[in-house]
């Protein structure tokens, strides 16, 4: 069955992405690339139209070389998954077939959670102008769909392989959702941001700046709500405390 | 401050997505394309190396001329941004900048939010090699940092627009995360399982299937278990019945 005997092993980790008849070898190469960057190792082709090694494909993976280098080529589709055991189908067309249907993300929870256990995943892309064809989505167990604006829903083949690896990256992510990043600053403490208000609020009144009084109260608490939106850093207090202290100088 | 007199307008339904000095035209082809896919509109382009229109960009859009048809250049990003509200970078370059860092889903779930409000969102990419430069950063809110590899961090431009975009459609996106797709087909009854249950275990029995005979009501339920795991339709209840029915009958 094998166009080769060379025997496909599943990398932990991630699951295999294989293309089926890819035309353009900048596709393929965009496509390790993009593994690459998200953390996906193993690449297989099927029958890639412009042969294989294709120099286009390693300009395009911008040295994703470890990627292209274990990369070979099989004459079908059964021969490229042979030791899988969840095979997944990449595919916008909505096809006349009783098949799970999981959208990337829930696809990624699901492969996690089977590597988790040992088991070897793969995902089918087919090729740039055609997708995949009947008999290859009949043999994956589930379909995985990105989710696209029903207006113009062709991805390209090496961005949907984008989404895929990125969903799968993303999953085991662990930066925070929102995160203030200070390098090497840290905080002000709320000294130092009493201490930065109490010397602004003292210029303005010297410089009779609260008018009418009445009004100060209120000024004074937008001030402070404006200034701790900022999430000052201790080097920050200090940089507006010389700043206050410049510009009451005059010239 | 503009290159041009033209009032940028942001869209609703999405953040406009600007490109800093961008090298390639492909690049920028295969960024209208993904956001056309996604369901962005507002390309800008802030002094494109290669000028504009640019034929590279038109071959890769791949038919999202509604996208590019509407770009113009901006001699300065300050130009592009001039009535955007809230304002991102997209870098994955740790700057030494005290700064709030999103992740893309956090990004763009916080977009939606302020565009629900009626206020303007649009993303900064930098150019192929150097990234975002330091000021332009500096003239954004927030940084939007795709999770990577960071043995392998260099994402390709319209990879990292792709990103964002797929995260904003997805963000709105009303699929269920699993499903099963049925087409014109129906969910079998238990009435027509029952029936195909008891059909086959007649035959079985027949056929003196169950041995040892003690072992028959375990081997029955495995039987209905692993049929039931194929979320059989009733024309595949009925196949079923008529593959037993052509079997049984010899050749």
């Amino acid at each position: 069955m094998a166009g080769n005997d060379r025997t496909p092993t599943a990398t932990p980790g991630g699951p295999s992405i294989i293309l089926v008849a890819p035309q353009l070898g900048e596709n393929i190469g965009a496509a390790a690339r993009v593994m690459f960057n998200f953390g996906l190792r193993d690449l297989r082709l099927v029958r890639p139209r412009d042969g294989w090694p294709n120099p286009k494909a390693v300009g395009m993976a911008s040295g994703a070389d470890t990627i292209l280098d274990a990369v070979w080529p099989f004459d079908t589709t059964a021969a490229a998954v042979l030791e899988i055991q969840h095979l997944y189908a990449a595919t916008a067309r909505h096809r006349d077939m009783v098949k799970h249907v999981l959208t990337p993300r829930a696809a990624v929870r699901e492969m996690r959670e089977k590597q988790t256990r040992g088991e070897s995943c793969a995902i089918l892309f087919g090729a740039e102008r055609a997708g995949l064809n009947n008999d290859d989505v009949a043999l994956c167990d589930s379909i995985v769909r990105v989710p696209v604006n029903p207006a113009f829903a062709s991805l390209n083949l090496a961005q949907a392989v984008a989404i895929i690896a990125y969903e799968w990256f993303a999953a085991g992510d662990q930066a925070p959702a929102v995160e203030l990043a200070l390098g090497d600053a840290r905080p002000a403490s709320r000294a130092e941001l009493i201490g930065l208000f109490e010397h602004l609020e003292r210029e303005l009144d010297s410089h009779n700046f609260f008018r009418p009084p009445e009004r100060r109260p209120s000024m004074v608490r937008s001030l402070r709500n404006m200034i701790l939106r900022s999430r000052l850093t201790d080097q920050d207090a200090r940089t507006l405390r010389g700043i206050i202290g410049t510009l009451v100088k005059g010239r």
